[in-house]
C-alpha cells in the first residue's frame, strides 16, 4: 500500500491513492464519501519526525570505494527535521558550500514507539519504507569533521514520494540515483553492512524511537556533486521515484532577519 | 520572569510561579481564578524542541584545557529530543558506555521562527535561557568520532529548572557544575568564543529555527565523569539550579521489545 501525507482544506492526514485521481484517507470509515480528488489536495512531505537518524558507511561497495574500513558497529548521525522536503520540492545549494553531493538511500519510517528492540521484533515498529536523499555539503563535512552542519541545511533531506507499507523483505531492493536522466548510483540493499532490522535494533538501544521518526540506511557507491538546474531522482524497487530539482540560494529570497 | 512547563489535570501549559505555592498560566487573562496550587501540578521538562543544536569547544579555557585550536567557525552537533529530561529526573548510564561525563552549559530556548538571523536581531527570536547538561559517553565519542551516539542516549539532555525570560545580557553569567556538593566546573559566559547571539545567527544561516528549539552553548573547563548515585547540579547566575541524580541502566526496567 502506498501512503501519502496530504492537506485538504485545513486538514492534514495520511491517505492512499485510488485510480491516480482520488485520495482515500487512511482512517476513514466511509470509503465512498471520503474520496477526495487529487487536484484538490496538496501533497506534503511524508513524515514530521522528532528525529532523523542516518547510518554512515553502510554499503560494502561504498566502503571499498572510499577505501575505508567496515565499521565494527553502525555509525550514526542526525539530520534535523527542518531539512525535510517532499517529492518535487527544491534542493537549495547554500551560500556556505561549494560542493553539495547527492546520496540516494532507502529510508525507514517508524510507526510505533520502541526502545531496546530486538532485531527479530522490528516489524511491528515499522510503518513503511520510502526513498531519501542524504544531501551533503562535502566541503563542510571535511572541514568540520562532525556532520551536523554539512548534513543539516534546510532542504537537505528530501524524502518520498510515498510510504510503501507492503515491503516485507527490505534486504534485496534495487536502488538507483539518476541525475539529469543518467544513472549515477546503482546498488542493492543486499549489499548493506547492517540490515534495516539491525539498524533499528541498534539505534533503539541508544534512543527511544517514536512514530514518524525516519532512519536513513546509508548509500551505495557512486555519490557525486549537484549543480543548480540538475534534476536528481532516487528510485527504489517497489516504492517509486523521489524527484527533486536543484537551485542556488541566490534564486530564492529568504528574508534576512 | 521564571517560566515553567507544567501539567495540571490533562492540560499542559507554560506558567510562572507565585509565592512558591501557585502556578499562574502564562496565557491566562483572569489572574486570581487561574492560580493553581503547585502541589496539584506535575512539572515537565521545559521544552519540546524539534531539534537541539549544540556548540562544541566554545570556551577559550576549555579549548586550552584540551590543547585544541579555537575553531574558525562555530562547531555544531545535535542531540535528539528523546534525550531530554527535566530537573529532578534521573540520568541513566547506558549499557554501551563505561565513561559518562557531565558538561554544564547555558541553553537558549527559541521563541520565534527564524532563518538567516543577523546577530543584532536575535533578541526577538529568544524565549529565554535555562541550565543544561550535555551528558556525553566519552568513550563512545572517541570511538565513533561523530557525536550522535555518544551525545544521544535517552536522559542525556537534562534541561531546566525553568526558562528565565529576563536575561538581557547573557554574556557575563557565572556558571558552575557541582557534583555531590563539590564544585567541578566554574566558568563565566564571558569566556565564550562565540556568543549566544553569534551562535543563533550562525545556526540560523544553516537551518530554520522554530519555537521550542534548544541551543546548548558549550561548556567551560573541568568536565568529568559521573557514577551511579552521583547528584549533579548545573547552576547559572539569574536562572537557578538544574539538579539530576545518576543511576545505572540495570536499576531501571526497560522492557526489551
Amino acid at each position: 500500500m502506498k501512503v501519502f501525507r496530504i492537506k485538504h482544506n485545513e486538514s492534514i492526514f495520511y491517505a492512499t491513492i485510488e485510480d491516480n485521481i482520488f485520495f482515500k484517507p487512511l482512517l476513514s470509515k466511509n470509503n465512498k464519501k471520503n474520496l477526495i480528488p487529487v487536484a484538490e489536495c496538496t501533497i506534503l512531505p511524508i513524515a514530521v519526525p522528532s528525529k532523523i537518524i542516518c547510518a554512515g558507511l553502510n554499503y560494502h561497495e561504498h566502503a571499498r570505494e572510499l577505501n575505508m574500513e567496515i565499521p565494527e558497529e553502525p555509525m550514526i548521525f542526525f539530520k534535523p527535521p527542518s531539512a525535510i522536503i517532499g517529492n518535487g520540492d527544491k534542493i537549495v545549494i547554500p551560500a556556505m558550500s561549494e560542493h553539495v553531493d547527492f546520496e540516494g538511500e532507502l529510508a525507514i519510517i517508524i510507526g510505533q514507539t520502541g526502545k531496546n528492540i530486538l532485531p527479530e521484533n522490528v516489524a511491528k515498529h515499522i510503518f513503511g519504507y520510502t526513498c531519501a536523499n542524504d544531501v551533503t555539503a562535502r566541503d563542510l563535512q571535511k572541514k568540520d569533521k562532525v556532520f551536523a552542519r554539512a548534513k543539516g541545511f534546510d532542504t537537505f533531506a528530501p524524502i518520498g514520494p510515498c510510504i510503501e507499507t507492503g515491503i516485507t523483505d527490505p534486504n534485496s531492493l534495487s536502488l538507483r540515483t539518476i541525475v539529469n536522466g543518467k544513472v549515477r548510483q546503482e546498488g542493492n540493499t543486499s549489499d548493506m553492512i547492517y540490515s534495516p532490522a539491525q539498524l533499528i535494533s541498534f539505534i533503539s538501544h541508544v534512543m527511544t524511537l517514536t512514530p514518524g521518526d525516519v532512519i536513513l540506511t546509508g548509500t551505495p557507491p557512486g555519490i557525486g556533486p549537484l549543480s543548480p538546474g540538475d534534476e536528481v531522482e532516487v528510485e527504489i524497487e517497489g516504492i517509486g521515484i523521489l524527484s527533486n530539482t536543484v537551485i542556488n540560494y541566490e534564486s530564492i529570497r529568504t528574508p534576512v532577519q
